[in-house]
């Protein structure tokens, strides 16, 4: 099985000397350390670019709305595990990331998509903000257009609705008012509120934006590819779910979910 | 199977209205978007205080200090999944963290432990720094009889040597410079840098304290219980495979190694 | 946030007593230690029944197929994860296991969703073997149509040609035997060779049905629902995964991969 | 960082070539597929060896003891991952499995540790029975000596007593009976028989051999490393995990577990 040539295997993220560790460019110890937050770190690790005083304000908002939402089935499954092996927290940490899938966290990256895939022209021109008439206009009509294909294909349309935050999701306005405040409010947030509108003309039914319309349009702003979103919440919930093992360390629940689980699921069987 | 009674299970660190989300008692869209940094939000998840200026130096330089390492095991391991399910980012991140355990990363707890369980009664009073007279000599003793019990013993001390790192760890200075620039420079600090000096003068070796060393007297002056420290490698690590798988998506390796990988492994089956 | 009124959680697969253990209906120790092997116990666990002789041998070979292929992608993130945690071996095999997505292993569902799509009614006369001729000129349309499909919108046919298999796949012929020694070559198995022919005369390439391809067609003479079938390949990879781990210990290779694999991806940085 | 020489990187277990695929030296296609069942390829994969009659019985009915055990918190695990990605089948079981630790499954390592550090000379002559006068005084005494080692440090001695199965395990004699029939029951299931015995006697407390007592003692016999015998019970849940996730999928229950543990575990907060 000789293959000629071999694909030389290069990454640009960081490297280390005896004396030295740098990552993307910048001396760790001596340039970063005590100069930098953890979110304008990972802006550095994911884009290689340090973040300018705006991106570092937004970007920080993202992940920390991402990083706790209570009980979920993510902070559930992780918990379960940590009763099992409390000797691999690390283990409890990837079983719970394990489940952001299409139904949770990952299903930010839709609206992400849908905004980037309507409109990829503007990836390069992010903050402009689409308010002149000429701009307006052509993007009532992409809303228009998208909101259609996903109706004639009976899809929901991403990052609208949310079974507990009504009427308003109180991340979405916060949020919007950050990405005002730091000059990335353009085209992607606009279109984003005016898929929203046109979805609830259409359906007769009240669609706020959810927080996860909300982060794939800044996303979109920001030009991060639809791809790599996904991962911003399951970095952010990784901080949470070392929230819940700790919790869980000092406080189970576990064993007595499990327990009453157990009880209730196979009472049918034990009795028939 | 009747079990009684059935205990509560109860969280302390989240929860939602239609209108409000609520973490460690602060309202998210509120009073911690736009207020706080990632780090800032990791500390109140796990501590449910808001952290001090000095802490939120501190806490987000230890974090920063374990994102990135480079191409580790951890790293090729999350890019090897990606190459097999491209769709569930999440479950690469899982897969680089699940080997975050008691040989890479998840050693930091090692000194943490060593430090807490030698020094238990300082961890009310971390501030003070053990520089008087009769607390060093204590402090010396107590170095002398941990190199003794780990040498006793066969085993290595904890948080001191580094394979690459010679002859000093570069963030080591560094993360002590900013213990002692935010008031963390205390007892555990000083006990970690004299068991350093002990375990060289007794092995005449060259053992200078690594990051992990240094990270885990840092986490003794927070009052961190050490079972968790190892949750903050696992946490920042997540942020760095996010990069890497980033990157895996835009110039891929894994093919490439698997091939290489592949081909040596088994040539000698094949060929006999 | 009351819900009324909360459903029942119900599953029927297993219930245990202080002296009894029953799964699928049959007392573990008596009925199934020392009178099962283990596929035939996997069929029992997943469909409920008890295999004929004629489905333990087909279900046999189908996982025993899937155990192990080599030094794969999976197997190498399973060794970086052994060589970081060895203490916690069973992270090690997860971290294996997420990497069987749509790109290894998962393309399995890619044929048993085609072929039980274009052929729904067949689901419950899997044993006419689709010979006859009116059924067969039925089944040679499907093919075209299906084939034609997948070539309308630039997709591949899953379950056809092999990178290294080359001009047949020696699993296909060995599987398809067995499934006819057993009863199980029925439409979905003709329908599958159909579509292959179909598909090397349109592209005129060499396409022999590899073994995602004969498996997918076998588990719809089954009557498995596509979306479980990638699960046959999770299960029996467990085992494969828990063979490398075993050598990693003896002999270990990870650590080499690691260094070899660090030096060459940073050395053009370390040297810029 | 030049390194020199470069180790090769060789592994045991398989090659292909175009036209064979050869696992442990048998041409898969052709000597192993409708020749072998699951749990004899799984022997194969693990020793290189063929089974015997004897050790294919005893194998499989150890692997099948360990596939199932109810709604356990790894089945929780599973389908709270599942409900939340089930575009990734895989990482559901990955979940699942991540908690296999010291505390269930995992946990049959303990007894088989203890037995093969008490009795090392033995791995070779396993099948000697320990009936002999002189042997039989040898065990007693090694029995006696292990307990008091277990005590003296405050520790259970491993393999014994279960929270539900009382007063006797249902699975450990059917295993050992299993044992005797096939040439397994020597001095590692003598000795596990004393350690039990003498337990009870120094505690005053029932203290019956459970499963992974009789499995770890077994897989002595066998002459199994015990720090593989943790990866028997990571591959047997692994079907256990899948049967799971397909009644998940067909009759869920994770949404409603999700929802009762959010309601009860923040209504002091919502309500405070």
């Amino acid at each position: 099985m000789s293959r000629t040539p071999k694909p030389l295997i290069r990454s640009n993220i960081a490297y280390s000397t005896p004396d030295r560790i740098v990552v993307r460019g910048k001396d760790l110890p001596n340039e970063v350390l005590g100069h930098m937050n953890l979110g304008d770190f990972a802006f550095l690790q994911l884009t290689g670019k340090a973040a300018t005083r705006e991106q570092s304000a937004m970007f920080n908002a993202i992940l920390i709305t991402l990083v706790e939402h209570g009980m979920t089935p993510s902070a559930i499954a992780a918990r379960m595990t940590y009763a099992g092996a409390p000797e691999s927290l690390q283990a409890a940490v990837a079983a719970g990331l394990c489940g952001l899938g299409s139904v949770f966290v990952g299903s930010m990256e839709g609206a992400c998509r849908m905004l980037s895939e309507a409109l990829p022209d503007a990836q390069h021109d992010a903050r402009q903000d689409g308010q002149s008439g000429a701009a307006l206009a052509e993007l009532e009509q992409i809303a228009r257009d998208t909101v259609a294909a996903y109706r004639a294909r009976g899809a929901s349309v991403p990052g609208l609705g949310h079974p507990l935050h009504k009427p308003i999701d109180p991340r979405t306005p916060r949020l919007f008012q950050l990405a005002a405040e730091n000059g990335m409010s353009g085209k992607y947030v606009k279109l984003m509120q005016l898929i929203g509108a046109e979805a609830e003309r259409v359906s007769g039914k009240s669609l706020p934006i959810n927080a996860t319309g909300a982060i794939g349009a800044i996303c979109c702003e920001f030009g991060f590819p639809w791809r790599i979103v996904r991962g911003f919440g399951v970095m952010a919930r990784a901080i949470g779910l070392v929230g819940h093992i700790m919790e869980e360390g000092e406080k189970p629940m576990a064993i007595e979910i499990w327990q009453r689980i157990e009880d209730e699921a196979s009472a049918h069987l034990r009795e028939g």
